[in-house]
């Protein structure tokens, strides 16, 4: 399949509005900040590597036309920038992780006229999109490994080409081992309440002519009992020094069922999902999210009395130790966490 | 809440129409069985022990009007008619336990006139509904007496009035602690993907005063991990002579998610949910639905990919080792359940 779910193109950020599929394929192109929170905040731009992204053209895309009187006041606006960003959405550690390159790039060349620093960030984004379509294909090339023939695979949300530039975490995987010629079989649990699992998953991997079979969240502990599931791997959106990882709200749930069935759990993330200045999943920041979410199927029709209170996290951490292997751009990591994941992180920069 | 889901009134079945539960609260008046047929396999009437009521009176309803050439062709018309009710829906017990219940009224009564088997059948199924009541409220009494004041409890599904004649099984424990003055607090899982967490539960909960709260089905395990859940009730519909435990999709979920975080796991259901003919989990009929349910949300918009390929068993069965009590009209039950079902339900009849 060849889109680009992220892209910089008439000097606008183009972006395929993920609100809108499966019914169709629609381009947005974004000219302003506003648009690009707006984007980020509805979930038409998603998937922590994609957030990434997003996030170091958005810079691009609030300074490119800054007048600047001076060196202060660009940095100070690409300060601005950067924080009003960084408000879109809170559990993504690759948001900031793509603001922070960015920022780093200003910092580091303050002796270059705002000219050329406007020219190098936009080098950078385009950096950061290389890299994320090269680190894809590396966790594919390690996680596939861990993939044989004839495996069912159980995914949650969307962690494939929507999630990221072109490939996908967890479902790049999925893509490189068919590449293989392994043959496998997926379950797409949909994912509620925005229905990633079931809009996005489910649509990309048809696309990409992979059996897979859709089902809801509270089915995933009937197909581990009847012994269908090989092995289930997952995205993360942060992953803390000890290996919790944060992810999309019903992960933890699977990681439970995966601990108790003994099915293989894996998490997928490029080393830009590690945030390794904090030190376990209690202190990663949980996004709630409004409750019409919930109540009100997607926004479309009413399923719950009126008033009705919800608690609606986007997310929730999955302790380590539930975490059969982390697979990463710079290899697999396997327990214990708390010093392989700094260790092979750092090996490989 | 002064409603009745089922009862006989204008000399046909009255249900209230559960699909247009929360918008409306409808009433439907059934006037044949093809009608009751459909109302029950498209869930406008469900719930085990409801489901009970309804081929009760759906037995009468059928052969009421029925002008016998003798008896032999009486039973026949009797047998076909209970055949068909069967057929609406494989996993209840209760509904098989309804149309035997009626089928020995007329196998004890040969000697007398067809008009008074007839008249023995509107009684027999008016003691039906009456003893649902009963029991749903010895039940409680029972359930009752392990809820602690502040518990917070979490629920699947709709195990409620909805689900009975007028009081409900492990919503029926919520209303009776509540009565004792208990505070309480609920959560109500949405149960995808017909959400009768979402319609009926958190309505009929709201409508009693009890505070509510909506998650969906991925939320649980949050919940749990985070120490916010006490205990966990849910109904039955049905349970094999072991003590494994059919009930919606999504049961063993909470089950496995309940054992793991050390989370009191209980099944409320009345001695007619119990199929002591059938030794395991493992001989459970387990219904399969159609795909629509789960990708047009409750058919009203497509969410998912034209024609993606769908897994959706109606129901899950919980292991009896998961199950930390099963909550009856008989009194409670508790492991080694093999010994003990037999043992409570015998001894009280």
């Amino acid at each position: 399949m060849d889109i680009k779910t992220i892209e910089w193109k008439n000097n606008s950020i183009k972006i395929i509005d993920q609100t809108k599929l499966p019914a169709k394929l629609e381009y947005l192109y974004i000219r302003d900040l506003k648009a690009l929170w707006n984007a980020i905040k509805e979930l038409k731009v998603r998937g922590a590597p994609a957030l990434g992204a997003a996030a170091a053209l958005g810079i691009y895309l609030g300074i490119k036309d800054y007048k600047a009187k001076n060196l202060a006041g660009f940095n100070k606006e690409l300060q601005k920038i950067s924080r009003y960003i960084a408000s879109s959405r809170p559990t993504a550690r690759n948001l900031f992780w793509g603001l922070e390159r960015m920022k780093n790039v200003a910092v580091k060349n303050q002796d270059k006229p705002v000219s050329a620093i406007k020219a190098m960030l936009f080098k950078e984004a385009q950096k950061v999109i290389k890299e994320d379509m090269l680190a894809c294909r590396l966790m594919a090339g390690y996680g596939a490994k861990l993939i044989k023939n004839k495996d069912t695979i159980l995914t949650i949300c969307n962690a494939g080409i929507l999630a990221t530039i072109d490939y996908g975490t967890a479902l790049g995987i999925i893509y490189k081992a068919k590449e293989e010629g392994k043959r496998l079989k997926v379950y797409a649990s949909e994912t509620r309440p925005l229905l990633q699992g079931a809009r996005l998953t489910a649509w990309e991997l048809k696309k990409n002519n992979i059996d897979v079979t859709l089902i809801c969240d509270n089915m995933a502990a009937t197909l581990m009992q009847q012994g269908k599931i090989d092995k289930v791997i997952a995205g993360a959106d942060r992953i803390a020094a000890n290996g919790d990882a944060a992810n999309k709200i019903g992960t933890y749930n699977l990681a439970v069922l995966s601990s108790y069935h003994k099915v293989p759990f894996y998490i997928a993330a490029p080393a830009s999902t590690f945030d390794l200045k904090i030190k376990s999943g209690r202190d990663i920041p949980i996004e709630e999210r409004k409750a019409q979410e919930v109540t009100e199927l997607f926004f479309k029709s009413p399923i719950s009395a009126k008033g009705i209170k919800v608690f609606n996290p986007a997310f929730d951490v999955t302790p380590h130790n539930l975490i059969t292997a982390i697979i990463t751009d710079k290899g697999i990591i396997r327990p214990p966490y708390i010093t392989n994941i700094a260790k092979q992180l750092k090996k490989n920069k």
